[in-house]
Order: structure tokens, then sequence, then C-alpha cells
């Protein structure tokens, strides 16, 4: 990589606006032959994501509402990791009890991804909940600006709903990536 | 999919910010049974990346600063469509150009993905480009403020770069998914 004397270095950083899921910064840096410039950052947390599926090999997903595409996604539970969650696999298992109803004694991690290195500090974590049972209704949208259900799909299904649009969600592709080629889970838990 | 009586309707959109790579724009959106709300979204264009591989089977790639993590990444090319280019393919074939000096005159669309359908409406093609030749020189950061290096890495590498978390952009994850699993290209146009 290159030597670190190319690196920049930050010189100040305003927080320029305020939403309730993440924060604009307006940072300045310099750098050694470059001078001083500004840059934009979304200051948002660790985000997590995990397939969640069943012992028949379906995986456990939502139909939700997204404010960005103003349409619906199929996706996996996901969400931010929330100040109380001691580390990114408990955030993961919270937020797929909280979004499905279901739940495993087993969270394993497939990888992380940066979302977005260009403008986003942070981490994406991304893990696989083998033999997910039903153990309570999900709750009903706590914040009340979510549109979800839940859907089951069968695991063999992925590789086409990715191939043909069906599953966009780029974070969402990341994960089953990890966890198809790049990183899959032990044989023990994975059934084809 | 939810019924269409399910979905959010769009009363309001001011922005708020403006950035020279993004604005953020406040949206005030109704909804049947929710009420009205405001939602953030980020007004970005679309994007592309590309995967460039030598006859040699080596994939031409770039390391890149990136100010959202505040450290170097290992990328393919990719950047924004700009409003001159006739479409996704005749963009990445420029990025590819402008970044690495590497051109084919073959390029593959292998995918698109939504990189963050909750807060950004725009899309991400990828694509690759078979036999690529150097050119050229690459442009010399012709913005000032990109601090890049071009660099080449065996095809063979990329499963292990990617779960050993060297190439952790999700982006750029997602196109080589494409290309390994989800969307392949013709046998004729891949090395192993």
């Amino acid at each position: 990589m290159p030597s670190k004397a190319r690196k920049w270095r930050t010189l100040d950083n305003e927080r320029v606006y305020s939403t309730p899921i993440f924060d604009l910064h307006k940072r300045k840096s310099v750098h050694p032959r470059r001078g001083e410039r500004h840059f934009y950052i979304l200051d948002v947390p660790a985000w997590v994501n995990i397939i969640p599926v069943t012992p028949e090999g379906e995986v456990v997903m939502v139909k939700q509402y997204r404010h960005g595409i103003s349409d619906f996604t199929l996706e996996i539970p996901g969400g931010m990791v929330d100040p109380e969650d001691p580390n990114p696999a408990h955030a993961a298992r919270r937020e797929m009890n909280e979004e499905t109803g279901f739940d495993s004694e087993t969270i394993i991690e497939l990888g992380w991804v940066n979302p977005n290195p260009a403008i986003q500090p942070n981490i994406c974590y991304s893990f696989f909940a083998p033999n997910v049972r039903e153990i309570g209704d999900k709750h009903s949208n706590p914040d009340g600006s979510e549109e979800t259900e839940v859907t089951v799909v069968p695991l063999d299904s992925i590789k086409d709903l990715i191939a043909s649009g069906k599953i966009s969600h780029a974070l969402v592709i990341a994960a089953f990536s990890f966890f198809h080629v790049y990183n899959p889970p032990p044989r023990k838990h994975r059934r084809k």
C-alpha cells in the first residue's frame, strides 16, 4: 500500500446536519502534497445482517418498504448495532428476533464489509443462523414507520433471486456471497 | 409483495444540504395507516464498477485513499455515471481508462445492486472487461484530491482477498460475487 506519508490528516470536523439515522459531517483534511480540502462523511454506527435458515432449508426473509428506492425489497434481517448491544453478533440476533420472530442459539460470523468507504466510516458484519425456530411474533414495528412482512424462501433459490435482481440490496448480496463462496460455514451447519 | 395500498406517497421534498458528490433531501411522505413522516434521502447518481482482467489472468485494481474509513482500499475501477455518459457500460469503460490506463473492446454486464435502498435511490452496475490491454497512462488525478495507485492482482487470489478482508468494499465484493457465482460471464471470456 502507499506509504504513510500519503495519508490525509484531519484538521477539523463539523457536524453540518443531523437526521434520526445519521449525521452529516464536513471534514477539513490536509495532505502533504495536495494541501487542505473538505470532505463529507456520513456518521453512521456499525451495521449487521444475518441469514436465518430453518431446519427445512428455508431462509427467513423480510419484505420491507425502502424510502431510498421508493419500493419494497426482499432482504435478510438486519439493522444498526445499538449502544446496548455487547457485540455485533448480539445485534444481529436481536434484529432477527425483532424482525422475524425466529431465533437460533448458534450465530456464526460470515464476514464484514465497508458499505461505502468513500463517505461512511462504518462496517457491516454478516452472520449465519442455522436451524432457526419460530419463538414468537415479530415485534409490531415498534417505531411505527417500518412496513415489513416476513417471508420464507428456499435457500436453493437464493442464487437465482440475486441473478435476476429480485434480491438487490448490496449488503444482503455481500452476506450471501460470503455464505456461498468466500467464507462458507462449516458443512455440518449447511444444507444444500 | 405487499399490496400497493401499503406504499408511501411523497408529499414534499426539500434539499436541506448540498455537497460536491451528493445532496441531502428531507422528504415528507404519507401512508394510509401510518400518517405523515419525514425521511432523509441522499440524492446520488447511478454508480458503476468494472473488473478488468488481462490476458494473463490478472485483475487491474486501484489502491485508493478513502476518506470515509480514513484508510486505503483495494478496489476495482469505478465511479459515477456522468450526464455525458450515454449508458452505464460507457461510464464503466471510461472510469477504467481514466483510473488504470487499461482498455478492452468487450464490456460485459454482470449485474446491478442497490447500494443502500434505505437512503439512496441509485443503482450500481457491475461490468467485466476481458483481455484488457494498457493503452496509455492513467489520468493524473484530474480533480487533485484522489490518491490512487494501480496494481495487478491474480484473479485466482481474489476469493482469498475477500475472505481475509483485504478487499472490503461492499460494491466491489458484489461485482466479484456476480462474476464468481451469481452471473458468471461466458466461459470463452474467463480464465480460471
